[in-house]
């Protein structure tokens, strides 16, 4: 960068309306997030794009913690034939698999898949510590990275590698384990909502959209500046599926054996996905404040005259007690560099400074999200800054929520369906008999997958947009990334 | 654990000085703090374990940060001709590679290295981003997990896989490098020493014992209760010996293109096997308040009268304002029981509390260090735990501080070198006339490696304590872990 000269930065990205996904890994590439790597498929994330993410986990961590979730961590190599226990979770696994095969300059006896999640190695962990109702719950959950080899792919959304949290949790009854599936999908639409300032769809995956092993996916979904679904955080409710084979069992209170009841829950990196595709412009990354790495960036115009730096920095000293705010005093770029370069990365408010604005005790804010600029008293300036940022936490969410809105459309039969998801991509909701073969025919069709069944039920009509038979529920679609 | 009787924990455990050892694994299950799995040589860290990690891993990024290291994350699989562009890095770890050669259910066209240590990841990613001397330093940590076909395996000191953070930084020159590597040292000093009160020995490490392609490794060494010597962080200084096959280069203040020099440096789950090994006692572990995950344990007496647990509970709500306090309240195991648990654990204060002490507005203090019991005001609690915390953070370190102090021996020839160390194992200090046959040959009488050279360099006599020809340095020398 420190070469570049003083050009537009927005011709360098791809037209945002015109070609989103070249749009996409311009921006992540341009705004510094991440970069592709010699490991094909994995990308390597940069200092800007992991602050994002450590602000999600701390956020997150604090929230789990608060329901008594315990971090551990387990072992990325999971032998083949622990992952084999469970018949719907290795079918579901087996073709994503990396295996290990070599190791210590031998070949190994039984070959060790990096895990692409952990369910059989969380399982037999519990059935080795079990053993009585008063253990119970465990509810553990560890912070690692995961591996699926998909074929396609694309930084944040669909990596080869990519970092999560994977929580495990068993239960003494159905109920409590249910309830923490429910209350793990809270807990991430509130992450998502009230931090990513994205607003959510809360629902039940269809039986073919579940989880390879699952009774019930819980799923919250997120919609993209150009109206695909984008599933963003799942929580499984497994029963007794996992803990049967891999006999995690306890002696409950009348002094029987029992199969545990269990959970699974997950956020990933994609989350920063969603926040790229959810809020950005023309001009590149947009960032709710409460998730920012920089809330402020301050910069000095005129740099050079006497007093300004000094100046800038002191207001940086002041900022940076309630805020995370930074200068950019590059001295090989000019202020107009300096204004795309914080509208590139998504910088909620940026503070020109300059030797009049000094003189007169005065500075301007420009908002990221509206570009609305306003010149505020120094003297307020703590209280200016907090209440600015408060105000583009709230108007991003709005204008998010809006959006969905617009994009949100009902469909009755086939024909309107088609139609309306071709003429403005978004959810379309209708009705649905049950049927798998009608959710394949809508598939092919349109190309939308059954996004939920939302949590809050609603009733469009009695019919199935596909057979017309009767219908069992309401169902959102979407196309996917 | 629940349904376990009151008996003598101690004798669960070997005895620490006839078999320390076995001592070490069973304190390490029997505390809770981590198990054996199914993936041979991998171990799971279980919740009580994971916490110390996390306040270790928490203080150190604080720290890291502090300095201007920012955190990224990078691919876990490396492939395979990156790992062998520098040579003795490639020698050095080809040994221990674990590999992918199957993924998505095909054989691959380059087999992947799970990654060792990272030093190739970074160089030619860094190569790609590094253009001019204004991009310097780039300062980047990752914290990650790494993987290490050991054949012999202990859980915490030598796994095969483990979690660590490696930090890798470039920079404009040698100065630079060599001062981040020197800083980094002082902050791995600072982190064992004041959080988990162990002192350390800092040193540079002779050609023989450096790391796979550095130019010179700084290390802290401390030392076990059975006065072995565990390498316990170190810190490397590379030169240009990674950026000149892996072009990392830059144009310099003067046009001209230059390569940078380079360091990394890492601490591991390894320094909970060091805390461990520096202050358990024949009750199990004990821990250091500053990095306890629980400092102060409540056990209710007498729990069932009226009040106890209300005023057990209004206590630890009290100390929970600046401590981590727990109450164990559980029904099944007597406060016989409770009380062994608790010094298993290493818990480093102890409050009893029953219907006597209550009416009498007192309660009592069992320190885990000293196993001193007190009887204290209820009105001055916050106080007195918080000057007995601090007092057994300082005691704790003293007791290390003895220990190692009557372990350091000095010998000046071989005959002396073999009789100290096996009369009382650990330090010895030796000159050394720098001649990797030597080293071998001490290695081979007395199973002693060479530690470090000291930075506070000393004197002890002009000749080789091995060959007997003319000393350059004074060498530590111990067995090790």
């Amino acid at each position: 960068m420190s070469e570049k000269n003083n050009q537009d930065f927005a011709k360098e990205l791809a037209n945002i309306d015109e070609d989103f996904s070249r749009w996409y890994t311009d921006v992540v590439l341009k705004a510094d997030l991440a970069d592709y790597t010699d490991t094909k498929g994995c990308i390597a994330i940069k200092p800007y794009g992991f602050a994002i993410w450590e602000n999600i986990r701390n956020y997150a961590d604090k929230l789990f913690k608060e329901t008594g979730i315990k971090n551990v961590y387990f072992p990325v190599l999971i032998p083949e034939s622990l992952l084999q226990k469970e018949k719907d979770h290795v079918e579901g696994f087996a073709p994503e698999i990396a295996l290990v095969t070599e190791a210590g300059g031998e070949e190994l006896e039984e070959k060790l898949c990096i895990r692409p999640t952990s369910e059989t190695m969380f399982s037999v962990l519990y059935s080795k510590w079990l053993k009585s109702w008063r253990d119970l719950p465990m509810e553990y959950n560890q912070w690692c990275s995961v591996m699926r080899w998909e074929k396609e792919t694309r930084p944040f959304l669909r990596s080869r590698e990519f970092l999560w949290q994977e929580g495990h949790t068993i239960h003494e009854t159905k109920e409590e384990a249910v309830a923490r599936t429910v209350k793990m999908l809270d807990i991430y639409a509130k992450i998502v909502e009230e931090m990513l300032a994205i607003p959510v769809l809360k629902g039940v995956k269809t039986d073919k959209e579940k989880f390879a092993g699952a009774e019930e996916t819980y799923t919250i979904e997120t919609l993209t500046h150009d109206g695909r679904s984008l599933q963003s955080g799942t929580s499984h409710y497994f029963g007794q599926n996992f803990t049967k084979p891999f006999e995690v069992k306890f002696q409950n209170r009348d002094g029987r054996e029992e199969y545990a009841y269990q959970t699974s829950w997950g956020i990933s990196t994609r989350l920063i996905g969603a926040l790229i595709m959810a809020h950005g412009d023309e001009r590149g990354l947009k960032l709710p404040p409460r998730v920012a790495p920089v809330q402020v960036r301050i910069i000095p115009i005129a740099m050079h005259k006497e007093g300004v730096l000094e100046k800038v920095e002191e207001l940086k000293n002041t900022l940076n007690k309630n805020f995370r705010c930074e200068v950019d005093s590059r001295e090989q770029v000019t202020p107009g560099y300096k204004f795309n370069d914080c509208e590139l990365k998504g910088i909620p408010l940026r503070i020109e400074m300059g030797p009049r604005d000094i003189e007169n005790g005065k500075c301007i804010l420009v908002r990221r999200d509206t570009l609305e600029k306003r010149e505020v008293e120094l003297a307020n300036i703590e209280e200016e800054v907090k209440n600015t940022l408060e105000d583009i936490q709230k108007s991003m969410y709005e204008a998010c929520e809006k959006r969905i809105e617009e994009r949100t459309q009902v469909a009755l039969d086939l024909k309107e369906f088609e139609e309306k998801i071709n003429k403005k991509q978004g959810y379309i909701k209708a009705m649905w008999c049950g049927d798998v073969a009608c959710e394949d025919k809508i598939k092919d069709l349109t190309g939308a997958h059954s996004r939920c069944i939302p949590l809050k039920e609603e009733k469009l009509s009695d019919k199935c947009v596909c057979c017309g038979k009767e219908a069992k529920h309401m169902v959102v679609w979407g196309r996917q990334y």
